[in-house]
């Protein structure tokens, strides 16, 4: 009954390498696992050049088309990364009858509807573990062993460049820009950051969370998303003074028929497991009906981990495909009754944290009191805090639950202030469970 | 070609009260994971008194012969408990060609091998994501996930009785007695709380997670175990000023062809996220070649939660069996090469905490020293601690690693020296990475 399953890998950059790498070394350890040898027959990469691992001959060459078209290929690896070339690359595999396994986040926040349901219709799987949280095995989880709890919330670090840096800074006081270039030199960090340090690279694996855990299906881009590059030392320090530490988190929450859902800087409780990953960890938890809290942690990124998890994936078809399971499981992600919709960002409500620079003098407390006033912003603290320089005091405000358009608005107007001094700072709290 | 999958359920004591809810209230949800429905057809249970479950006319019955021969029913959950007649319905169920789910521990890690062998020769599944951490799916990760890497560790919190007492313990200062008593009055213990205290528990969860991340069957028995009941709270404030908090793990290691297991108190660093898991929570560290460390954490008991992963096991074969896969993967479990061998409990060796209560007097810590020389015992530092009594001081000894055999050796002569007063406490120190 049982065949062997071929694999055609498509990109043969750094995690591809590492996937070519698992299939050279360690076949032997996969044959417990598939009835019948799993072998990757066939690599296309736009670049020839050498690798350090060594693939046999005839199998890697520059023709996709080849590839993707080849008759004795069942699973097509997709890692070419993007959303142009790599959408033409799974939607022709899928046309061809082939399953899919990628680990492209960008590429399922912005096409996966498309894709799913183009699976869906030719009875193929389309796998991608390796998109949140590297080789943390959170979608199984929510796909198959949370799946039969209704799920409330799902929140927590999903970028191990930014959490990075946070760490550093908060253990060093180091300012954002030094951490990002060391970080940049330590491999940590893109030439360009914007992805992991404007919060889109979360925005999108939270996009894919809210799929699975709620059924709700949302652009990435309509997903509240702030970056890390205006935290600094002194916030981190001040926050620590309230009990609390800075992480960039991916929340969402469900609210009955709404689903709350963010991407920001957020002051979370310093007693709380996802106050304490440091460094390039991520940790996911998730809060359901049936099983209360779990908490997933592990390493979010890396060649060999993310390596790992594609194979898995791909080890996972392939004992499908052995056993003669007719028809795929894309069918559970496209249908989903009853999911919550996403409540626009300035529908959302958060404790704030905000930090303003004022010069000392009569009656600015009334006008900066009045400015929240006028937004409907009540107050829980005003602390001075720091040391003053010659000109300015610095003054942290912590406001009760406020509405999140209401908060940008008074930001705005605190900083036409003539007595306060420009960038007003504003972090949200997020008081954990 | 999907048809409509029957469930059998033996056993409708806590856990199977939680399934049949399930099955009733939440059939619906399932609904979108498998391709046809999916129905608790078949109760069988010895008491047949109303339960807080409202059970269809026809379901529920003492037959549990009938319910094993029924041809219509294709999946059996076992949730009888014990390892008596519990192996005589999972062997029934195989033999009649069923596939089965449990939750029974004991029962694995008493007859796993029989069991597998027999579901291997039947090729129908076994299933026990439940058996082990409550509703972690670790068992599901370390099988699919994590299985591409070697697994080099597996250790953490796997009992939530002790967890809770010794974190109540740490909070409050009481004593082990009373703690337990409030445990079992607040239903975090039972009775007869010896599995738990002692271990026991603990001790068959890690054979469980031994076979699957390492391949080495062993009986539960042959792994090292010492329960928490020596633990006082005066040991907690001790291992707290040497920065360590006191844990009841269940630890695995492998060194190269050999395996390192055993459960028992230990004083572990306070900074880890182990240290921090409180009450009765679980937390099961995974340390991997490809992906490094992976912590899973979450309720490791309770109905509702158990329950969850029952039913969910119960899902995943039935979306196999509605997939038309023509056999089991318990292939996996049983048919390892290379795992390593389990050390002799003789032949380990820790770093080690000694507390004695000694008399006063001249020569007391040169008769003390003599028997960790003659034992090759090397001392790290031995400390004053707390206050005398009029008869008595205590005394806390760390030492560098020592084999097991003559730390219990040289404790075995200390209680013997009539300068100190038994018994001489020990416990062992684990320095988690």
């Amino acid at each position: 009954m049982s065949k062997p399953v071929n694999i055609g890998l498509v990109g043969l950059g750094t995690i591809g390498t590492g996937v070519a790498s698992l299939f050279y070394e360690k076949s032997a350890t996969f044959a417990a696992r598939t009835a019948a040898p799993v072998r990757l027959t066939q690599i296309a990469d736009k670049d020839l050049s050498e690798r350090d691992v060594s693939i046999p001959d005839g199998v890697l060459s520059s023709d996709v088309d080849g590839l993707l078209s080849n008759p004795d290929i069942d699973i097509v690896i997709e890692l070419v990364g993007g959303t142009g070339f790599a959408r033409t690359v799974v939607l022709k595999a899928i046309e061809n009858g082939k399953h899919v396994v990628t680990a492209n986040k960008a590429l399922l926040a912005a096409h996966g509807e498309e894709i799913f349901r183009a699976a869906h219709d030719k009875c193929v799987d389309v796998a991608f573990e390796a998109a949140v949280g590297g080789s943390i095995p959170i979608l199984k989880a929510l796909r198959e062993s949370l799946s039969t709890s209704r799920i409330d919330s799902v929140y927590g670090i999903v970028n191990g460049t930014t959490n990075y840096i946070l760490t550093r800074m908060a253990n060093e006081g180091a300012p954002y820009d030094e951490l990002l270039r060391s970080a940049q030199d330590a491999g940590f960090a893109e030439r360009d950051p914007s992805a992991d340090v404007k919060g889109w690279d979360s925005q999108q694996k939270l996009a894919i969370l809210m799929r699975l855990a709620f059924g709700t299906v949302v652009r990435a881009d309509d997903i509240l998303c702030e970056g890390i590059e205006h935290i600094t030392p002194l916030d981190i320090d001040y926050a620590r003074e309230f009990g609390y530490a800075i992480k960039l988190l991916a929340i969402a929450k469900r609210h009955g028929e709404k689903l709350e859902a963010r991407v920001h800087p957020a002051m979370i409780p310093a007693k709380t497991l996802i106050a304490d990953v440091q460094y390039e960890y991520n940790a996911i938890e998730v809060i359901g009906d049936e099983f209360g809290t779990q908490v997933f942690y592990g390493k979010g990124a890396g060649r060999r981990p993310t390596a790992t998890v594609v194979v898995s994936d791909a080890l996972d078809i392939a004992q499908r495909i052995q056993s003669g399971a007719p028809c795929s499981r894309v069918r559970e992600i496209i249908d989903r009754q009853d999911a919550p919709t996403l409540v626009p960002p300035d529908g959302l409500s958060m404790r704030h944290y905000v930090r303003l620079e004022v010069k000392d003098h009569a009656g600015v407390l009334e006008d900066i009191a009045h400015v929240f006033a006028s937004e409907n912003i009540s107050i829980e603290s005003v602390v001075q805090k720091g040391r003053a320089t010659a000109e300015t005091v610095p003054l942290v405000i912590m406001t009760h639950e406020a509405k999140e358009a209401a908060v940008s608005s008074a930001v705005r107007q605190l900083e036409e202030l003539d007595a306060v001094r420009p960038p007003v700072q504003r972090i949200r709290i997020e008081d954990l469970p």
